[in-house]
């Protein structure tokens, strides 16, 4: 199989729990929610006074940090908001990553994944180069096409299942075996983490029907939820099946359910007189919204 | 249909073709190859001298690329190799990318594809930040997941359909509708091909079985080919299978066929006096294996 060294190596790690859930489940203790912040600052978004360049993008993305992460379970930067500024705004998500407190888990919302020698460096450059505590990853390629990222039981990555966008079903819902291709995903990531790989799956909010079938098919898995807030998710439904019901997410505090809100949050700075109270003001509220 | 506002917008364009195919065109008629040069420079794989940090690996992309460009049909780098070392990686890219003969394709393995607003970041940062002239993509989020890179019509966007890599088949293979999944994949991107976008696929030579049903399923496709040298693909088969028999890859000197070699040629740097000649007698046998 395809984390067979893992699965060797660490007879009893289905039983354990990875470094990233123990550090998110305080986390998560400390905030009581679910909710985790979102940071994709887009140049076509931006309050008043924030140029639509790479400063702005900077000082827009440390604003929302500042102004959020007290409410937050984790923060999630999405790279390619960055990488749209070539090398100069990988220096700028660079220096966000360095004032991400060190109780707050730092995701890099990649969504990699390649053949052997490539993945190899793609895990340096997430869990090393830029420190993320976890990470999104791609599954079309196959298991051995996320070695690398699975072989770190003190990072973690969120499996690509069941995604938020509008399109998500033409390949995601094609019947394999009378069932859909993501539940395929679902029940192969559930595989590797009852064989001690550190995964869960990503499952958009924007489709809560599938979201209790992956629910279904694998209990234990942490969820990180995108969708909610811009996207038009519905909070109470990601509540009420988001939660891991089984081992290994079970123990964490709220079944290690995260929610992402980005635009929802950001959007509150525009044409408000205090974008940073703005700010804390609707993360304040998605956090009790999100509440667990 | 995903890629509506393309084929709404330009009825004809399916008899058209790309810019970038254009460009690809002329630049196979002057090698007279199908070969890409692969560049993933790797800093455990560097030849003596060459220090495993930033500048080495630099140093070494900058010499196969002017060791070898002369015999290639296209450029592609794979980005992680450069990701690896943050800011500081993208910016040696950056340079690298400036010095690519203008004549010469460039093409950025990055395997993306996200949500709209996010993916639209993703199109500003391959092909304006770092100016690639055609992408590889992940089909595993749906074609509105891709829309800005299909938007583009002066440049391409390689579809990742049949890896290289061994656990490939994990879910490529999965059977839909009684055919693998690769193939659903196959006929999806050839309707947005008919629809005018400029797309073409990905497909693994190190399964030529795989390969020759994906160019039955998508006659006009053009073909990006990885897994020959290292990875112990068999080049007789990709030439057999790999060029496109119908519009668009067709009128394309060689079927529009790209047979990717990295390892295959960077390797033969090491341990060698003289890496620039070694590396260059690599590529030019590798140009006349894939002659066309």
């Amino acid at each position: 199989m395809s984390v067979a060294v893992n699965a060797s190596s660490q007879p009893s790690a289905a039983a354990e729990r990875s470094g990233y859930l123990t550090r998110l489940g305080a986390r998560i203790g400390e905030v009581g929610s679910a909710l985790c912040l979102g940071i994709d600052p887009d140049p076509r978004a931006l309050p008043a006074g924030f140029p639509p360049d790479v400063t702005g993008i900077e000082r827009f993305a440390s604003l929302l940090l500042e102004a959020a992460a007290t409410y937050a379970a984790a923060v999630k930067c999405n790279l390619a908001f960055f990488e749209a500024f070539g090398s100069a705004g990988i220096a700028a998500l660079e220096r966000l990553r360095a004032r991400v407190p060190p109780t707050l888990p730092f995701i890099a919302d990649a969504k990699r994944g390649d053949i052997a020698s490539t993945v190899a460096r793609q895990a340096v450059a997430l869990f090393d180069a830029l420190g993320a505590d976890a990470i999104t990853v791609n599954p079309y390629l196959g298991g051995d096409a996320l070695e690398p990222f699975l072989a770190r039981n003190d990072r973690f990555a969120y499996v690509l299942c069941r995604t938020s966008n509008s399109g998500a079903a033409e390949f995601q819902d094609l019947a394999v075996d009378g069932a859909p291709l993501y539940l395929a995903v679902a029940h192969r990531v559930a595989d590797w983490s009852a064989a001690g790989a550190p995964v869960g799956l990503v499952v958009g909010a924007t489709a809560p029907n599938e979201l209790g079938q992956v629910r279904a098919a694998a209990p234990g898995l942490p969820f990180l939820v995108p969708g909610l807030g811009a996207q038009g998710g519905d909070a109470g439904a990601v509540l009420a099946s988001g939660p891991a019901t089984a081992a290994p997410g079970v123990g964490v505090r709220g079944g290690a359910l995260l929610v992402n809100v980005s635009r929802g949050i950001a959007s509150a700075a525009v044409g408000a007189a205090d974008p940073e109270a703005a700010v804390a003001g609707a993360a304040e509220l998605w956090a009790r919204t999100l509440q667990c």
